[in-house]
C-alpha cells in the first residue's frame, strides 16, 4: 500500500521513521503486502535525506496519483491542511491526521466529505498524542452513555503545574523552563490560556456526545492567574491544580465544555499526572471511570498514534469505519455556570473576622484553607457543592476582594 | 441483528440489560436495524423473568438457528465453554467471550477455528473487565513493538493488598473482608494464589507478542506469603507491594512472564490503584508507557466490555477483522530468573552485624530497610539491580533464614 505524508516536522519525519523502523510488523498487522512512503510534501528542501526521491513541493502529485491509498496530515494549522485533506477525501483516498486544530474546527464538515466519498478520516493523535483514546471511546466503551469526560490534554501547562506543586517554582519561572526544555507549542499562548487544550475537549465531546462542539463554545480559561499562594492552599485542602478540560452532560439533551484550572484531589488519578504526561478519564454509566494515561506529545509516541490509524485505513481498505458524530446543533452547549459545582475561593480582606463569618452564612459548612505565612489580609475556602451561578453569585455578594475562584472537582 | 447469551450469572445477566438499557444508542453504533436478544442458555430456570420467552436449556436451538448472528459465551469454565464456542465458530457466527480460562488456555485454537469459518472471535472483557485493553493492543499500539505490559490484574488481591497498606489490616482479616464484600472469584485460591492473574498476562502475553503463551508457562506466586513485616519495609523503601502479571522481551526471540507481588515505587502510576481497580501498563518502543485504569470486574463494567464487542461484531458482519497471534512455540517463555533485578529480601539472623556485613560484601551499595518495632533477628534490604540468576544465588549464600524475596519493579 501506498502512503502520502503532508508535512515533514516532528511529527511527520517521526511517522515516515516509525513506518520504517517497524515495517515488517507494520505489514503484518495491515493485512497488505507492503507498507510503502510515496510522496513526502513539505516546503523545503531536504536533497541529503534518506528518503529524498519522495520529496515533492506539489500538493497535485498526491491527490493526482490513484496509487496513494492513504494520506497523512501533519502540517498543523487550519489552511493548507483543510483544502488538502478535503481534496484527498474526495478523490477517494482515506486521511490520517494529528491536526487538533482542523479537527476541532472542521472536523464534521471532514467526517461528512469522508462518508460521501466512502474513505476514513482518522485521528487518533490529534487528542493525547499517542495514548489510546479515540479508538476505546468510539469502539471499546461503545456500549455505554458516557456521562463526563475529563482529562489533563497540555503537557506545557501540566509541566508547569507540576513545578509549582513540586519544587515551588513561581509561574513564570516554570514557563521558562517549559520554554527551555522544549515543551511548549509553536505559541506558548496557545497552551498557557487552555486553547489547545479547549480543541482537544471539543474533539473527545464531539465523539462522547455525538454533536460537533466548536472550540468557541467551550469556556477557557488558562493557568496565568494561578499563584503560589494558591499551590499553598491546594496542598493545605489535600490535593492540586490541573488544568481540566472537561465536558459532561447537564441532561438527556444538553452538555457544558469548560478548560480551566481545578482543584483535584491527592489520591485522584489524575492527581499523580506529572510533567508533561496526559491522562483523560472517561465515565460512562456501565463502565464507571476509566483513566488513559501516557505521554501526550512528542515525536514518536505522536507517531505511534498516526500509524496506528494508517494501520487501521490498510485493514479497513475496502470498508470504511462507522466512526465520527453528527451536526453541531445550536444550543447544545449550555453555560457551565448551569452545573453544580464546589468552588475554591481566595480573596483579600480589610477584616478577617468579619470575611470568615460572612462566608460562614453564606455556605453550609464552607471548609476554610490555611497557608504557612497566610497574611490576616487573606481568607481561602472551599464551598460546598452548590448550583454553580447561585454558589457565584453568593461568594460575589461577599465583603471581600476575589483574587482566584476555581472548581472543586471530585474524581 | 439477533444475539445469543450463554450463561445467564453476573455477567450473562449485565449483558442482557446493558443490551436493553442502552438499546437505541448501542443500535446506532452497530450500523443494524435493530440488536436484538433471540436466546439465552441456562440450565436454571427463569420463569418469571422479563426475558423468559428467550430462555432454553438446549444448545443446539442457539448453534441451529441461522438468524443468531453473535454468540456471547459467559459461562466460565473450559467446558462445556469450548465445545460450545468451538461449535458456534464453526457454524459460521461470531462469538464474544468474558472467559479468561478458555481464552488463556484455548485461545489459539479458538482463533484459528473464527479464521478458517471467516468469524469473529473477540475477548476484551477477558482481560481487565470493562478497561479497554484488547483492542488498544490490537490496533492503537500496532505501529509498536512491545516491550513489555505489567498490571494488577486481580482485583481481589489488589483489594487484599489495599487493606494490609492503609488500615494495615493482617492477610487473614484482609481476605475474609474481601469475602464479606463478594469480591473473592467462584474460587478464591485462584486469585490469591495468583492463578486468576495468570491467566490474564498469558492472553495479554499472546496478544503482545504474537504467540500464544500458556499458564503453565507463567512463574505464578500468590499474595499469601506477604506479612505486615514486609508492608512495612516497603513503606520504609518509599512504596508499596501489587500483585503484578508481567510479560516482557528477554531478546528479540523471546520472552520471560511472572506473577507475583513485586515492590513498587510510590510514584508509579501502578501504585496509586487502590482497592477492586485494575491497572494495566503497556511499554512501547514508540509510545514509552502507556497505561490504562479502571473497574476490572464486576458486573456492567464486564457487560460494557461484552456489548462493545458484540457491537464491533455488528459493524464487522460481513468482514472478519484481522486479530488474534500464532501459535504456541517450544522454549520461547524462558526461566524469569534470566532477566535483570532488583530484589527485596526479608531475613532472620542470629548475628545482625555478620548479618549486614555480608549483605555488604555480597551487593554493591545494597538499600538496607528499616521498621519501627524491627527485631534485632531481623535484616531487610534491597539489591541494586543485577542478572537475577546470580543475584538469588548470592543472597542463597548469606548467613541468614530467608523469610521474603520479592522483585523490585521501576515502572
Amino acid at each position: 500500500m501506498q502512503i502520502a505524508i503532508m508535512g515533514f516536522g516532528t511529527i511527520g519525519s517521526g511517522v515516515a521513521e516509525l513506518l520504517l523502523k517497524n515495517n515488517k510488523s507494520i505489514v503484518a498487522k495491515s493485512g497488505q503486502a507492503s507498507m510503502e512512503i510515496k510522496y513526502i510534501l513539505d516546503i523545503r528542501d531536504f536533497d541529503n535525506h534518506a528518503l529524498r526521491d519522495c520529496f515533492t513541493k506539489n500538493f497535485d502529485d498526491i491527490v493526482n496519483d490513484p496509487s496513494v491509498r492513504v494520506v497523512v496530515e501533519c502540517m498543523g494549522g487550519l489552511e493548507p491542511a483543510f483544502t488538502y485533506v478535503s481534496s484527498c477525501l474526495a478523490a477517494g483516498k482515506d486521511v490520517v491526521t494529528s491536526n487538533k486544530e482542523l479537527v476541532a474546527e472542521k472536523g464534521y464538515e471532514l467526517l461528512e466529505i469522508a462518508k460521501k466519498n466512502n474513505v476514513n478520516f482518522l485521528f487518533e493523535a490529534s487528542v493525547g498524542g499517542g495514548i489510546p483514546i479515540i479508538r476505546p471511546i468510539s469502539s471499546c466503551l461503545a456500549a455505554n452513555e458516557i456521562e463526563e469526560i475529563a482529562g489533563i490534554l497540555n503537557g506545557t501547562t501540566n509541566f508547569i503545574l507540576t513545578k509549582m506543586f513540586t519544587e515551588q517554582t513561581s509561574f513564570e519561572d516554570a514557563l521558562a523552563q517549559a520554554q527551555q526544555n522544549g515543551y511548549a507549542e509553536r505559541n506558548p499562548a496557545a497552551d498557557i490560556e487552555g486553547h489547545d487544550a479547549a480543541r482537544k475537549i471539543c474533539i473527545l465531546a464531539s465523539l462522547c456526545f455525538g454533536k460537533h462542539i466548536y472550540p468557541g463554545s467551550v469556556e477557557t480559561v488558562g493557568i496565568t492567574g494561578i499563584t503560589a499562594e494558591d499551590v499553598a492552599y491546594a496542598a493545605d485542602w489535600g490535593g492540586t491544580i490541573k488544568l481540566i478540560g472537561r465536558a459532561k452532560k447537564l441532561n438527556d439533551e444538553k452538555i457544558c465544555a469548560t478548560v480551566g484550572p481545578c482543584l483535584i484531589q491527592a489520591h485522584s488519578q489524575l492527581a499523580n499526572v506529572n510533567d508533561v504526561f496526559n491522562a483523560i478519564l472517561v465515565r460512562g454509566d456501565a463502565i464507571g471511570d476509566v483513566v488513559f494515561y501516557g505521554r501526550g506529545a512528542g515525536k514518536f509516541p505522536t507517531a505511534s498514534a498516526v500509524v496506528a490509524d494508517v494501520i487501521d485505513c490498510a485493514r479497513h481498505s475496502t470498508k470504511r469505519k462507522l466512526f465520527g458524530w453528527g451536526a453541531p446543533e445550536d444550543g447544545y452547549v449550555l453555560d457551565a455556570e448551569l452545573q453544580n459545582s464546589s468552588l475554591y475561593v481566595r480573596a483579600d480582606t480589610d477584616d478577617y473576622v468579619a470575611a470568615f463569618n460572612a462566608v460562614n452564612r453564606a455556605f453550609d459548612q464552607p471548609q476554610i484553607l490555611h497557608r504557612e505565612g497566610e497574611p490576616k489580609s487573606e481568607i481561602a475556602f472551599v464551598t460546598p457543592v452548590l448550583r454553580e451561578k447561585e454558589a457565584r453569585a453568593a461568594i460575589a455578594a461577599l465583603p471581600m476582594r476575589m483574587k482566584t475562584i476555581l472548581r472543586v472537582l471530585d474524581y
